[in-house]
């Protein structure tokens, strides 16, 4: 066997397979080692090439794409600690169920464990954190091993894709010389020219007999809630808003969940919850006896404290993808049946409830609160609080809002009410790291536009890297640089109380002037001094191309003072509506 | 049990013994589930606290830390991908042998694999790419588990330490509330206040009868070399000089085995191989009966070759650290023994040898090939290779010079002659990433002054964060960076010859202006035009504090064109110089 015709005919043959398997996107970091793959890869008319030196920012940046797309993307890269860099990303894309193909060349067998330059141990070298693993075989032209490579890679995408979504992980190992031969005849498939194998993806239902029980366990409660934690579903809004409907359950709205921006609603979706679950009042009068969640946990600390200090309610949680969330171990019926199918399906058992005594208590309280929310409207300092309100103001229809981890997709869920311009909210919520962000938002970018990212100056910093993809890859995207020069979340945690070593531990202030690594990646920096200039530079920033920052300085202290100030306001204005409802009553 | 007392004491004891067994540095990286941790460790007064916020610069910055001091340094970090930004790091130092201690804290037991915020899978988290995993108690202050608490720790740095060094993991579960008690008897301990156990450390040795057989197998060789690559061990320079010089064997001196710049040599170090090894005639010439190798495979390829080119001659691997350090399959003899223990030994079973012949011949085409190197001299416009020349002119006696992958090291490898300024060349020769350069240079500078960084452009880039810790840490290190706007290691590679992708998969430019990235963390930067610039650049940054960079941009191309040259007038120089001895014999 020719070895050049054998490394042409195998690579080509996998990536041929890996466009027939639906992949458009790969993002390749530079090395000796995969020039095979990345060689046929860059021949191929289908898929977009994103050619990344930082294998961390490189990794996000596929996650990002896979994120927005709902599909998988390949990443590539070559051996040694290249591979590792991949690492923060792949454990994201576990937890947070999104499909990617990692492709890793490796020193072929002769040249492993022996002190060879690059070589590490590739073999599982990510662990049961990707869903599987294939050591490929060597470069083989054999119509066998073209099959073999052919059904690996379809295999890969579908098992990327398969619910729970996730990683998987091919090692190529590849022995020199490593150029293939590029001719017009390099794709010219022997056999099924339009894929080896499609493979059927089924769907998790349950039978009638069991959603009919549900339907009446349902149905038989009084004081019901839905929970819609981070979960984007083709139709899963929809339907289960009309569940909510029929069952006049209140929904508790995560922002990723995308309730929050959608245009349908009939007065069901709460969004307020968040601050309303801080008052102890509160929390004692919409006490429930039965709460359905739906997707990952949400963000919110109340929300997850109120479910737990609810065991005696049923606790039901729904989860397609067959995982086990329920970190407050309170569930009492785990459910794995899909989200949107399930919905629909409750939906035909059930009649139209009459009862919205509890509901319209959620309702009243969430109308309260939101105005004691707005109140943040009239703030005349920088403040993250009236930053996050004004995102649902301020950003167009139909954008993407990429959302930082920490304080700004917290800020987001309390201060972002709802409205009905379709905005499509991301963030890294799997593993919840400050790691990537400004990568998987630009990854985002390359699919959904306008996009908008918000995130604080820590993780701006961990992931500065990113930038360079909006240069490279001429890509348009406007951040929001809430920079309070550290780590904001701690001032709202025990260790703020412990002065000593807080500025050095948790603090820890950077002091950076960002405005030069964003000109270095030749975008536009604008450090606002007040509100008017924000609002002149966010509007000026509309229908732009490129990268634009826009740096709202804000102060710890003086954001968890807002923060405090308006649980305390909400929490007396809680008790007096609540007295007024007993006093009439 | 009072659950911060136990927090307190178990972790208090754990940070007191770590600081007993000799850790002095440890890295943190900020959050929250470390917190305990962390604030203990902020009060010992023997350990240097560097608090950073990229896990990935910060394992390389505590590796740095680790190479230069060559004592264990521990890194801490929060629970999620956090950790898993540590893999690159670990997986370097796993080996180029470089002792870790790696301490993440955990969410508990009931807070696992739930859809808890920032759980993920920590158990095992990087493989067998550490030398020890342990799952640690949760906090406990029963007399037994703090005797644990120390013994563990303890071993842990022996662990790292025992040869081959490494790094190790211990994962700690830590449940709320997370602040510990500090007061003036944190570290009072109850038991052996000076350490818990102390650990002695055998060193692997052969039995006189073997060190015997191995002395007359030297010293009947004719044309024996020793091969001295990476090896860092105290005492071994001057031992296997001694060897080599009753053997009359030449030392193929690698830049990192630091004979290149040690004080005594007499006469026996060859420092041009790598160039007198790409000729044929030299290499028919030199053709050994015996090769002696120590430490990690040299960096010179054309010394990889030559070495295969040559089974057979007996081959004799020492490595005291166990290992299988042989890609080349040529292997006779693998002696796992201490490299200086070993050098000792067989020497007072030798007698001088009288035959120089061979080792004659290696000298003279040596002084010949430096001769042409030195021609490098004469470039007026700025080059690669002259760069790495002139370093051991320029670099004040004393200095550490940190040496990037790629390009680099080995343009030093070809460039950098012998010298007795006792230059201490370091350089990430575990894996051979571009990752973690910048970082682990760092680390190094807290040790080692003046330190010296030379790195190309997208080495630099993949770590820019790491130039925080200049900043941070107020560090002192002049950075040469060599800008070819891409990967110039790649034009010397069959990829070149394929121009369709070349600079979208290789050459990969990135374009940057990395003035912006300097200023931003508080360093100088220059780009300087020519060697006068060069040199006065040099000259100014010489004793002053801070981070200094120095760009100097090369061409690709003319760099190929020059090495090219090099290699082809050292070859006819060399066939000159054959034919003339054959002549005159």
């Amino acid at each position: 066997m020719n070895h050049q015709e054998a490394l042409t005919t195998y690579i080509a043959a996998f990536v041929a397979e890996l466009s027939a398997a639906g992949i458009e996107d790969v993002v390749i970091s530079p090395g000796s080692r995969s020039t095979p793959i990345a060689m046929v890869m860059a021949e191929h008319p289908d898929l977009n090439l994103f050619v990344h030196v930082d294998e961390r920012s490189a990794a996000y940046f596929a996650l990002g794409i896979a994120k927005a797309k709902k599909k998988p993307v390949a990443v590539l890269c070559t051996s040694g600690t290249a591979a590792a860099n991949y690492y923060p990303a792949i454990i994201e894309a576990g937890i947070s169920r999104i499909p990617l193909i990692v492709l890793t060349a490796d020193r072929p067998h002769e040249l492993r464990d022996v002190g060879a330059p690059q070589a590490i141990d590739q073999i599982h070298l990510y662990g049961h954190n990707v869903k599987w693993f294939v050591e490929m075989s060597l470069p083989d032209s054999r119509e066998e091993m073209i099959r073999y490579s052919r059904t690996v890679c379809a295999r890969a995408a579908a098992t990327a894709m398969k619910y729970p979504s996730g990683p998987v992980h091919l090692n190529f190992p590849l022995r020199e010389p490593l150029i293939p031969a590029l001719d017009d005849r390099l794709f010219n498939l022997q056999e099924r020219t339009e894929g080896f194998v499609d493979i059927m993806q089924g769907v998790l239902t349950l039978p009638d007999e069991a959603i009919q029980a549900m339907a009446s366990a349902l149905t038989s409660a009084k004081r019901g809630i839905i929970v819609a934690g981070p979960l984007e579903e083709n139709g899963f809004a929809s339907s289960v808003l009309k569940l909510a409907e029929l069952l006049k359950f209140p929904v508790l709205a995560d922002p990723l969940s995308q309730l929050r921006s959608c245009q349908q609603d009939s007065g069901l979706i709460i969004d307020a919850y968040d601050t309303i679950l801080r008052s102890e009042e509160a929390k004692a009068a919409l006490e429930p006896d039965l709460i359905i969640r739906f997707g990952a946990m949400p963000v919110s600390k109340a929300t997850t404290i109120f479910i737990k200090e609810n065991p005696n309610a049923r606790q039901i949680v729904i989860d397609g993808g067959g995982g086990w969330r329920d970190p407050l171990i309170s569930a009492s019926d785990m459910v794995y049946c899909d989200e949107t199918y399930l919905c629909n399906a409750l939906v035909k058992h059930l009649s139209p409830s009459k009862s919205t005594e509890y509901l319209d208590m959620w309702r009243n309280i969430n109308l309260h609160t939101k105005e004691q929310i707005k109140g943040v409207r009239d703030l005349t300092e920088l403040s993250e609080g009236k930053l996050f309100h004004l995102l649902a103001d301020m950003l167009p229809k139909g954008a993407a809002l990429f959302v930082g981890n920490s304080m700004p997709i917290r800020d987001l869920d309390t201060f972002f009410l709802k409205n009905d311009k379709k905005i499509r909210v991301l963030a890294n919520r799997g593993a919840n790291g400050i790691d990537g962000v400004v990568s998987a938002a630009m990854g985002a970018a390359t699919v959904h536009q306008p996009m908008y990212l918000v995130l604080g100056d820590l993780t701006f910093f961990h992931d500065l890297n990113g930038l360079i993809a909006a240069k490279l890859f001429e890509l348009n995207i406007t951040i929001l640089l809430v920079n309070n020069n550290g780590g904001g979340i701690f001032s709202f945690l025990p260790q703020a109380e412990q002065p000593k070593h807080f500025e050095k531990l948790f603090g820890t202030p950077l002091d950076l002037d960002f405005s030069h690594a964003v000109k270095m990646y030749g975008g536009t920096f604008i450090s606002v001094k007040d509100w008017d200039q924000y609002q002149q530079a966010f509007n000026e920033t509309k229908g732009q191309q490129g990268l634009h920052v826009i740096e709202v300085s804000t102060a710890r202290d003086r954001n968890l003072t807002e923060h405090r100030d308006l649980w305390k306001s909400v929490s007396r204005e809680i008790r007096n509506l609540l007295d007024d409802a007993k006093n009439d009553g």
